[in-house]
């Protein structure tokens, strides 16, 4: 994209009702506009970081075979009384009557609709596991919506929905979503830690939060830097075998984690001092089994081998998708700008034309836009340098490629990375290759 | 995807509350079920589709210099306001009021929202044109909504929106979207007539319905056979230079098209008698120029080169993304099922294995697989021969991959082909480079 013809205004001053660092470099990047109180408009660059993440999390879901579907945003209001959970939710649930006075809902979550939907295609045992997902906008009229996308109304989760046979079969899946998860984050470049979240009445310990470390995080979080060594996208996991996953679970949950809320002197005193981390986090996912809470209080059954009906076993597993993108500038930023990690940045590199209309530096920089103008953002306006350097610094794209009239005659571009400030100078003909992902 | 696992659940019975046949064989094929009245939960394999049809929507978008935002489902009535809409528009919107009694809707259509956002980025001529567009869910509650996702209540939209500085330049923008529809719908598959239709108060001629040519089409159309004889994808315009775009519309509209309502019969009878062509058709898209309708009444201008403010001219350009599922059926189906044009269908192929555990059909049918899971069915299941052609018809597959016994040992397996019912014996070696696209 050129940067003349871009919808993409940046913004000078910081706005005055933002009260955190992402909401407000989040506006000064022009990733996004506030239409009402916590809804807000996606603007080219920030949809195209929703959309990478969205897509790293499609990809770990369909991975561990969990299928796709869309439901729809409004429900109606019957699907929830006959969980039983419509009187339940306060006023975070957005009551909608249509022409004809019936009484539907914006979707806060999707247990009831996809238990519904569950029942009307899976009549036996044969055909589970079933883990059904969708990545949809959900409401929740917040009192006080704030903090940009971090605590908006109108948000984008991906929310999925598990159905076993057994509590054995549960557990299973449960681990083999913990893994997904925890290869998802490690992919957006981010460090998130699972903690044990509560159960509420299902008890058990099967359910996990997932923090984002952040110094401007909601919550403490103490942590054994074991976690932080992993590779989880090398983890030697056979996800079809009870046993290797119950390792992986083992392993994975002998590092000591849990927020403040959840902190445990004793246990902490177990880890060595060396390896003692403490922080802040921001919650970005949850998994939860829940067992047949919803498939009892709907009536939904399937048959067995010995022919009999039984309530299957559910869990459901959020990852909060637009409040990632706040949460990852939370993580990964300085004072000029975000940091965007590889994966999920708008676009791979700005070109930086220093001398936009010098004959030399027009032509390097046109011919490495066109090399890829989908991955570039070719800053070509009449600007003078040190509002193009401030202006890449603020966007934060992973690589800038800086054109100057003595490089340019040379046969020279500059490359800085954006995380480290490094900056090598290059062959033009090389550029793109040292940029490209590793 | 292997059909065992996949929640796709097809329907062997017509479903009593579908009166047309897309509405039956999206719900017989397992592509959506209603949630609501006219409100429809995507199955995966009609997520397949919607995606595959947005996809080719936004690539042509995108290649026509539009940029792609995501403007949120709710929006305030405060906007509408400005504009004048909010009383005006009728039962159709759906009204909400949150928490804090605030009047919010859910957008039918965003030219106040995108008017409003333009408004905040640019503000000189020299940044138009603009062509902003979305692809997100839209809600018109409709009286009597039926027709499955034909004529549903919430529904998937792709919506344009430009920005021009003179009426010249505004014509340009418009004649650049008639192509890029054009090329979309030809890229779907579908055969889609470009139809002047109503400008009310603007007037001029720069309004047109695309409708797909279905014999269950609502209006009734007449059109020259020359349309259907044009390729648009090799059509040879310059989009940057007016004279050739104004070269391609006039050859675009020198072909007779006109729904009944606008039927002129003076005109048809100047059309050579073996060239006419009546038929049926429904609406998948509108292109529209407005002018200053909504800049003038929301207060927008830009500095012109003068430095003068004015008012920017403006269209607006939708295409009905879920509408287009069924529409696509009603144009391509067959007593059997859907034939899906090969862009859109949510698989490319099915592998029928004939004889599931006899082990020379299980070997061939997964190696078949394994070499494309992701474009590829597999009907692994333990049903008869019959279920299986049954379904893959119903669920109009381009091809079908027979893996029977006989060639199984012999190293062959048959391709059939659903348009038009050929079939070949191959070795299995050949078989994917056959089916790949073209």
């Amino acid at each position: 994209m050129r940067l003349s013809r871009a919808f993409l205004a940046t913004l000078k001053e910081n706005p005055a009702e933002a009260q955190i660092v992402s909401h407000r470099l989040m506006l000064r990047a022009g990733l996004v506009r506030q239409t009402a109180a916590g809804i807000y408009a996606w603007l080219p660059a920030g949809l195209r970081v929703l959309r990478n993440i969205s897509q790293i999390v499609r990809e770990e879901q369909d991975a561990l075979g969990a299928q796709e579907v869309l439901m729809p945003t409004l429900q109606p209001a019957d699907l929830w009384k006959r969980s039983g959970r419509y009187d339940a939710y306060g006023p975070e649930m957005l009551r909608i009557r249509d022409r004809h006075e019936r009484d539907l809902l914006y979707g806060p979550t999707n247990e009831e609709m996809i238990t519904d939907l569950f029942s009307q295609a899976v009549k036996s045992y044969r055909e589970l596991p079933q883990v059904l997902y969708h990545i949809q906008w959900k409401f929740r009229d917040e009192v006080r919506p704030r903090f940009g996308v971090m605590r908006g109304r109108e948000f984008l989760m991906k929310d999925a929905y598990s159905f076993d046979a057994s509590y054995d079969d549960a557990v299973a899946t449960y681990r083999r979503m913990m893994l997904a998860y925890l290869r998802t984050f490690q992919r957006l470049g981010v460090k998130a830690i699972p903690m044990v979240a509560d159960t509420g009445p299902i008890g058990g310990d099967l359910s996990h939060e997932f923090l984002i470390l952040a110094p401007t995080g909601e919550s403490g979080v103490f942590f054994d830097a074991g976690f932080e060594e992993q590779d989880w996208l090398a983890e030697q996991v056979d996800t079809d075998d009870h046993a290797s996953l119950g390792r992986f679970f083992e392993r994975m949950t002998s590092f000591y984690a849990a927020t403040d809320e959840k902190h445990d002197e004793a246990a902490w005193d177990h880890v060595p001092a060396d390896r003692r981390r403490e922080g802040r986090g921001i919650e970005v996912g949850h998994i939860f089994y829940f067992g047949r809470k919803y498939t009892e209080s709907m009536g939904v059954s399937v048959t067995g081998p010995d022919g009999e009906a039984f309530h299957p076993e559910m869990g459901s597993y959020g990852i909060g998708v637009s409040r990632l993108v706040g949460a990852i500038i939370e993580a990964s930023h300085d004072d000029n700008g975000i940091i965007w990690p590889d994966e999920v940045a708008p676009y791979r590199a700005a070109i930086l034309n220093l001398k936009a209309g010098d004959a030399a530096c027009d032509s390097v920089c046109e011919a490495l836009y066109a090399s890829d103008p989908d991955n570039l953002l070719y800053d070509d306006r009449g600007e003078r340098a040190g509002v193009k350097f401030a202006d890449a610094d603020l966007m934060g794209h992973p690589w800038q490629i800086i054109v100057g009239p003595r490089g340019a005659a040379a046969g020279t571009v500059e490359l800085k990375r954006r995380s480290t400030g490094e900056r090598i100078e290059v062959p033009v003909a090389d550029a793109l290759a040292r940029i490209a992902k590793a």
